[in-house]
C-alpha cells in the first residue's frame, strides 16, 4: 500500500492510553501548529495513514482533526485533503516569539504595594491555646444552623436566586439595626447597614472609598495590622498614634498633616485591651467634624463585656455623620462565616451600595437569610449569652492557671472585656524566647512586637510583650497548655 | 416636702411607655449634656425628685444616672450629689459646633468616579421572560443542595471555622482545575485557581490589581457594562473596541495608547453572541505578549453550546502567562450563590491571594465545601447536561414563537451558544417603543443601546437593538410572553 510520507515525525507524539486519545492527539498537533513545526499550508496526512503510524483507531484521528478544523487551525480544500490554516500560522509565527517593547511597563501600583503590605498566611490547623481572633466556636449550635440551612435551601424564594440588593438582605439589615439599637444604643436606619464579607471587607471598603493615594490615615499603634495594611494597600500613609491607658491618644491628631481618617477600636483596643475614654471619644468626634474627616470604628468584640457598663460607640455619639461603624459575626459565630456589616452615615449609603455592586454584586444569599432566621428565632441572643459565659470562664482559667511569676513578664491584667489580653515583656529577646519555647510545646503565643508599625518610635524592647487569646479552646485545653508552658519556661 | 428646683425643664422629656424607660431617659439626658442645655458642673436633681417630676419609678432614674456615670457624662462628689462632668462638656461645647476648616476637602477619587460609574439596581422580582443573565435555576436540585448543606454544617471540620486560605477551599480549587482541563482543555495547576464572589469580583480584582489610574483598558463595544464600570471605577480610561462577525476587532488595538489590558468574552460575546475567531485570538495573545499586557477572558457561559465544537479559551493558548480566565457558577447554579473563580498566571497567584486576604480574608466556607461535594459526587456534571438541554429547549421556544415579522426589527439569529441572543432594530425610537410596549404587558426586553459606552461612534440608531435572555423561565412562560408581545406590538 502506497503511503504519502508524513510531514512530521509521529514518533514524537506520545499518547497515554489511559486517557482520551483524540484529545491528546489534538493537543499534540495544535502544539506543533502553534510552535511552527507544522507550517502554514502544510498538508496533513490522511487520517488512515496517521492512525496507522500512531497505532490508534482512525476515529481517534478523525475526531482530533475535526476539533482542529472547528477551531480554525486547519482548513480543507474540497477533494484535496486537509491543510494547516494560513491565517492562524501567520499570527502564530509572530506570537511564539513576540518582540517585547523596549520600555517594559512597570508593575501596577497595587502590585508594588503588595510587596510590603500583605497578611501572613492564616493558621489552618484546629484552634489551640492561645490563638487570638477566635471565639468559643466549639459551642456554636451547628445542629440548629444545619437545620436552618436545609430549611432555606429546600424552598428558596425564586426571586432571591438572581441578582440581589448590593447592600444585603433587607431582613438581616433590619435585624442588625434593631440589635445595635438594643445592645449598643446605636440608633440607625436599616438602610445605613451594609452587609460585608466580615469586618475585613468592611474596613477594606472604607479604605477604597474614603482614601486617596498619599492621604494620611491615623491608626492605633500597636494596633490591628490587618486594618492598617488594608489602608496602606489603598495607598494611605499610615500614622501610628500612641495608645495609653485612655486609649488612642487624640492629642497626637493635631500634628498629623493631610490626615482625615482615623481607624480605632474604642470598646476594647486591639491588642492592648484598653477602652477609649469619653473625653477622648468626644475629642475624636470633634476632630472628624472639624476636618470633615472620617472615623472607622471597629467594634469587633463589643459583645464581650464581663463587668461594668460599655460606653456608647462613637457612632451613637456622632452628630455630624462622620463615623463608619464596623461589626462582625466572626466573634459570636465563627470567622469562616465571613459575615459582617458596616453602619455608614446616610450620606454614604448609596455610594457603599454601589461600590459593593461593582465589586461583588452582593453577598451569598443563603448565609444572610439563615443568619436572619437565626436572629429572628432568638438563637443569636441565647448564643451571645452562652459565648460570653464561656469566654469569661476561659479567661478565668487563664488568669488562675498562669505561672505565678514569669521572669521579665509583667503579671497578667484582669481584662473585663474581649477575647484576649496583652502583657508587657522586658525585652524583645525575652519575648522571642517565651514565644519560641511555648511553640516548642505546642502553645501559640503572639509577640506584641508584631502589632506595631514598622517605623514605630522607641526601642524594640519598648514594644515587647505577649498577646493571648483565651476564648478559642476549653478550660481543659487551657489548663493543659499552661502546664506545658510552666514546664517549657521552667 | 421641700424640693430643689430642677436645672432643666423635665416636660421636654417625652418617654414612650411601651419601651425601656431608663434607656430613653439616659438618651434624653445625654442629648442635653452633649447639646449644652445641661452645662458643665451643673448639679443633677436627686433621683427621687426627677422620678417624681417625670412620673417614673426612682429605679428608672437610678439606672439612667448609672449609665451616664459609667460612660463619663456625670461625676459625683461624695456626699454632694451628681454633676455633669467637666471634661466631657469642654469637648462637647466645641464638638456641637466645630469650626469647619475653610478648605473643605474634596471627595475621594472613588466617590467622584461613583457619580458616573455605577450599576443600575438589579431586578428583585422573580425571573420573567426575557431577563438576561439568569439560567434555568428553577431546575436546580435544591433538595440535594439542602442535604449537602445540612451534612456539612452538622459536623464542620473545626480547623475550617477560623481563618482559611485566602485563595479558597483547596478541594474546590482542585475540582475546578480538573473540570477546566476536561471541559475546556485548559490545563492549570489548582494553585492558579482563586475562588471569588462571582465573576464580578474576579473582574473587579483584575481591575484593582492590574490597572493604574489613567491606564487605558480595551473593552468590547457593545459589551458587558458591569465589567467596564469595574475597570472605570479603578481609574481606567475605557477604550471601546468594535465587535464584528469575528468578535473583538483586534486591529483596533494598535491605535490605542497606554492600553495594556483587554477585557473580552471570546466564547460568546456579551451581548452580541459572536465567537472570537482563531486568528483574532492569536492576534490578541500576540498583542498581550508584546505589550506585556493582560487579557481578562470572561467565559461566563461557556457551558452552553448547542452545536459544533467550542474553541479553546485564550487561557489554554496563552504561552506567555498574560491571560486571566474568569469563570462562574452563576450560570450553571444561580447568581445568588456568588461563587466564581479566576485562573491566573503562576506569576500572579500569590498577589491575588494576598489581595483577597486584605480585602475579604476569604470566601464563606460552607458554600465552597458544598460546591466541592456537589462536583465530586457527580451532581454538577449531571446538572450541566440538564441545564444545557433546558436552555436549548427554551431557545427553541423563543425562536419558534417569535412573531414572523416585527417592523423595524431584524429576524432573530439562530444562536448556538449561551443564554441570550441579540438582534438589531432600525432606530433608537423603535427600540424604545418595542421595549416599552413589552414592559406594559409584563415582558422584559433589554435595549441594546444600554450596552454601549457613552462616547460610542455612530448615531444612536446604529446602536439600537434588543437583547433577549431565553433561559430564565420555562417554555410555557416564554410562550405566554410571546403571545402577550404579539398583542402589544399588534
Amino acid at each position: 500500500m502506497s503511503r504519502t510520507p508524513l510531514p512530521f515525525d509521529p514518533s514524537g507524539i506520545q499518547l497515554d492510553r489511559r486517557q482520551g486519545l483524540s484529545r491528546q492527539l489534538y493537543q499534540a498537533l495544535r502544539e506543533r501548529i502553534l510552535g511552527g513545526q507544522l507550517g502554514s499550508l502544510v498538508r496533513l496526512p490522511a487520517t488512515r495513514d496517521l492512525a496507522e503510524a500512531l497505532g490508534v483507531s482512525r476515529n481517534t484521528v478523525v475526531r482530533a482533526y475535526d476539533q482542529l478544523y472547528a477551531e480554525g487551525y486547519l482548513q480543507g480544500r474540497i477533494g484535496d485533503g486537509t491543510y494547516v490554516a494560513e491565517l492562524a500560522t501567520k499570527a502564530r509565527s509572530k506570537a511564539s516569539h513576540p518582540p517585547v517593547k523596549p520600555s517594559a511597563p512597570a508593575q501596577s501600583n497595587l502590585l508594588q504595594r503588595l510587596q510590603t503590605e500583605y497578611l501572613p498566611p492564616p493558621r489552618l490547623d484546629a484552634p489551640r491555646a492561645f490563638r487570638v481572633g477566635i471565639p468559643a466556636f466549639d459551642l456554636f449550635p451547628f445542629e440548629t444552623w444545619a437545620r436552618l440551612q436545609a430549611n432555606f435551601w429546600r424552598h428558596p424564594p425564586m426571586a432571591s436566586l438572581g441578582y440581589a440588593d448590593a447592600a444585603g438582605d433587607p431582613q438581616l439589615r433590619e435585624l442588625i439595626a434593631a440589635y445595635l439599637r438594643n445592645s449598643r444604643g446605636l440608633v440607625c436606619d436599616p438602610g445605613q447597614v451594609i452587609i460585608t464579607s466580615g469586618a475585613q471587607q468592611a474596613i477594606s471598603l472604607c479604605a477604597q472609598m474614603l482614601v486617596n493615594v498619599g492621604d494620611g490615615v491615623a491608626v492605633e499603634n500597636p494596633g490591628y495590622r490587618a486594618a492598617g495594611k488594608a489602608f496602606a494597600l489603598a495607598g494611605a500613609q499610615l500614622h501610628g498614634v500612641a495608645v495609653d491607658e485612655e486609649g488612642f491618644d487624640t492629642r497626637q491628631l493635631a500634628g498629623l498633616k493631610d490626615c482625615r481618617l482615623a481607624y480605632v477600636t474604642p470598646s476594647h483596643q486591639y491588642p492592648t485591651g484598653v477602652t477609649l475614654s469619653l473625653p477622648r471619644r468626644l475629642q475624636l468626634l470633634e476632630w472628624a467634624a472639624r476636618e470633615q474627616g472620617w472615623i472607622v470604628e471597629d467594634d469587633y468584640d463589643g459583645e464581650y463585656r464581663y463587668r461594668g457598663t460599655p460606653l456608647s460607640p462613637l457612632a451613637a455619639l456622632d452628630q455630624h455623620g462622620r463615623v463608619l461603624y464596623v461589626g462582625t459575626f466572626s466573634k459570636i459565630a465563627f470567622p469562616g462565616l465571613r459575615l459582617g456589616y458596616l453602619v455608614v452615615p446616610p450620606t454614604l449609603t448609596e455610594a457603599f451600595s454601589q461600590v459593593r455592586a461593582l465589586g461583588v454584586r452582593h453577598s451569598e444569599i443563603g448565609t444572610q437569610a439563615v443568619m436572619a432566621e437565626f436572629i429572628a428565632a432568638g438563637h443569636f441572643q441565647r448564643h451571645i449569652r452562652r459565648m460570653r459565659r464561656a469566654a469569661q470562664a476561659r479567661r478565668d482559667a487563664l488568669l488562675n492557671g498562669w505561672p505565678a511569676a514569669v521572669p521579665g513578664c509583667q503579671p497578667l491584667p484582669v481584662v473585663d472585656a474581649g477575647l484576649h489580653l496583652s502583657v508587657r515583656v522586658a525585652s524583645r529577646a525575652r519575648e522571642l524566647e517565651l514565644v519560641q519555647k511555648a511553640a516548642a510545646v505546642g502553645v501559640e503565643l503572639n509577640a506584641l512586637s508584631d502589632y506595631w508599625l514598622p517605623d514605630s518610635p522607641g526601642s524594640a524592647d519598648d514594644r515587647a510583650g505577649l498577646v493571648l487569646g483565651f476564648a478559642g479552646v476549653s478550660e481543659d485545653h487551657i489548663a493543659k497548655a499552661l502546664t506545658a508552658l510552666k514546664k517549657a519556661w521552667g
